[in-house]
């Protein structure tokens, strides 16, 4: 046992900010949450402590900690002797599933993150058109690199030069890839139609995540979705729709079936591998065709589809496929946003929490959804993270992407109970940080 | 049980092509190869038939299948519930194990795969520097991304034009992307002299494979490696040494340390996972804290450095520092290596078959090793892929990667036994395509 401060230290003088993923510095807490094991719902601190999981692998984790379907899987590939890099029959059965369940999906290929699908399918999208340029949703997010790590999230001071010179969201990133980015505000009819009618000669791709998760949980409106269909349609652009965080949240499924506007792509990600690297590609056949080797569109990787994830995915397939999963997640969903609703409607608090099945977004500073990312402004970072801090400090982890309104979630093996301390918790912190939810 | 041409027509109805890697695709076999399970050195594919492994996960499978160790660590995993996009005390032990082993790792980062560490490490180079371009070495791999995915391996056509204007390795990936890269002729002190002279005030990186794995296993002469030190220090270029395939190979540690030739940052793949997707990146502490949250080059992921492939990895590093391990890679290097020579001078083969540990190339019409690129030409890839076609069929695997002269190997868990076995089949493969064995 060791506190959290020493490992923090330990770890600090190997690995820059003692951490893997710059997002896992915690500033709520100001330093990373290090753990020394999970069961279900929980996740223990190397301190000794205890926490109910909200943060649930950012997503990842709708089977939560230790779930037996996954214990299987590990044991049939040590069994199987993982056989890493090459092909198997369980891959086809994975893809089989995908392209059953998610309404675009011809065809289907596996890689380890979020990030590299869709690198590999933006690349495919040019190499089908024949263009390079990429519209994007202000406050959606589609990875790490590159190509997409621009235009999505400027800090308020960026805000409006973003739509003329992209904001470019890393060091390093050279400024040559910003010129191939035109961000787009969220939900803007006109704003679409003007961008496609100025940039369709050079545009490959229109991408977005059909529930903006990665900011304030903002849905697109219908007649959003169907312009942007039928935009792209006519002008040889493809629809990407980013379901790495939407698919199989609510249903077994991806978002687009249900909001009955179907992409041409589609990245899915997160509880797909059942808690393991794992993310899928996939789309309509002549699309998907581009890669190589019918195509002349590079997707290679000596780890891309490990035996083990592949049969973790199928793991979760075949448990998200049985009918009392989706509905543990809605009747925790009613308990958690009944719950909550309550207590914003009883302390007449000024937030909002919309939610996409097991997954919800907290925005302090307004009592509506917001439409786009501008109007999620008004959350104030600093007070959201000191009610993270107050939540930690009461053994329930919600994770902290920088104070903004990101997603928090819970599992399939959270409990009623669990819920209930949640709420108790969650309570508490609101009430006692309510004098400054907005910024304005 | 079914036949391989049967699961390549399933495969290939919901993966384009078949596969999840578009290298998996076997050019020898014209079809992936699928597999249903392995133990040790063999594998078996899905028809039932038994090979001897000599792929070796491209290099990652330094264990060989369903090693005990690595058993052991997917208990462990499911023991600690595998705690996904948590940092732990593990995470840490493993990026000091690297710290002490490599030679200019001050501090380590880990994600899933070799295109994610040289992507994020590039990124980090621009980032310290804030400068752009990129000297690479032509017949040198460092990823399958837009921003080194280009100029590396021209086919003969564009060879010439490659220095002027770098070959795109993928449709899909923008010119503005090639337009940072100047490629370089292998071992040409002065091709590099006059690169860094002319381009010293934009450029953030010289990148090159020490061992040349991915063409040919050109080795960097002393005095090559002598000058980039000298001229990248010189000029603040960062020293950018592409480890992922050659480190924990030959020795328990890096081959900069045995060059003696420090670089600034390293990237480290392949074996060090034990056959899971894990990679590291390396390097410099004031380079390395360029990393989100004490710098602003971004770094993330939900599924970087996931629990299982770092106990995976600590299983192979503990595995891999026990006194028997490099010895008998040793051994099985010496008896491949005599008894392959002897073939060759035995039988007059107009070939050669560069090695550095448990790793080697095969490159055909030619008695000795290539200098560069350019010397690799020779090879048919036409005889070649014939030959390993004839050892598929007589149940020894060798990966083909378009037929070129790239890497083979074995694993800790191979025989002597197999080795004779791979000898000669390798023999009466080689005889009878003897004949044409240069392109010129």
């Amino acid at each position: 046992m060791i506190s959290q401060k020493e490992q923090f230290e330990k770890a600090s003088g190997v690995m820059p900010g003692g951490v893997n993923s710059s997002t896992r510095f915690n500033k709520a807490i100001m330093m990373p949450f290090y753990v020394s094991d999970g069961k279900g719902s929980k996740v223990r601190g190397v301190d000794g402590k205890e926490y109910i999981d909200m943060c649930c692998a950012h997503g990842a984790g709708l089977l939560g900690n230790a779930h037996p379907a996954i214990d299987e899987a590990l044991k049939k590939a040590a069994e199987l002797g993982y056989v890493n890099a090459f092909e198997t029959v369980w891959h086809e059965q994975l893809a089989s599933l995908i392209t059953e369940t998610v309404a675009c999906a011809d065809k289907v290929r596996f890689c380890s993150s979020g990030s590299e699908a869709t690198m590999h399918l933006i690349r495919a999208c040019r190499g089908f058109t024949g263009k390079n340029k990429i519209l994007r949703v202000e406050g959606h997010f589609h990875g790490y690199h590159e190509l997409i790590y621009i235009g999505g999230h400027p800090p308020l001071s960026a805000f409006h030069s973003n739509r003329i010179k992209p904001y470019i969201e890393s060091a390093g990133i050279p400024e040559e890839f910003s010129r191939l980015i035109i961000p787009l505000p969220f939900n803007d009819e006109e704003a679409l139609e003007e961008a496609v009618e100025k940039n369709r000669d050079e545009t490959a791709l229109l991408i977005l995540e059909p529930v903006n998760f990665n900011c304030a949980g903002i849905r697109a409106s219908d007649s959003y979705l169907k312009l942007a269909r039928k935009l792209t349609a006519e002008n040889n652009i493809v629809l990407f729709f980013d379901e790495i965080q939407s698919a199989y949240k609510k249903s077994f499924g991806a978002a687009q079936n249900e909001l009955g506007i179907v992409p041409d792509v589609t990245t899915i990600g997160k509880s797909i591998g059942g808690g393991l690297p794992l993310s899928a590609f996939c789309g309509k056949k002549e699309i998907m065709d581009c890669f190589s080797p019918l195509g002349n569109v590079q997707h290679s990787g000596t780890f891309n589809a490990h035996l083990i994830p592949v049969l973790a995915g199928l793991a979760f397939m075949q448990e998200a496929s049985k009918p009392y999963f989706y509905q543990k997640l809605k009747s925790l969903e009613d308990q958690f946003h009944d719950g909550l609703n309550k207590i914003i409607a009883d302390n007449d608090l000024n937030m909002v929490v919309p939610n996409y099945g097991a997954r919800f977004n907290i925005l302090l500073g307004r009592r509506y959804p917001a439409n786009n990312y501008e109007e999620t402004f008004c959350h104030n970072n600093k007070v959201f993270l000191n009610i993270l801090k107050d939540c930690f400090e009461r053994g329930v982890y919600f994770h902290d992407y920088g104070g903004g309104p990101s997603h928090h979630g819970y599992s399939v093996q959270h409990t009623q109970n669990d819920i209930d301390t949640v709420l108790n918790v969650l309570k508490e912190a609101l009430i006692k940080n309510k004098p400054d939810f907005s910024n304005e």
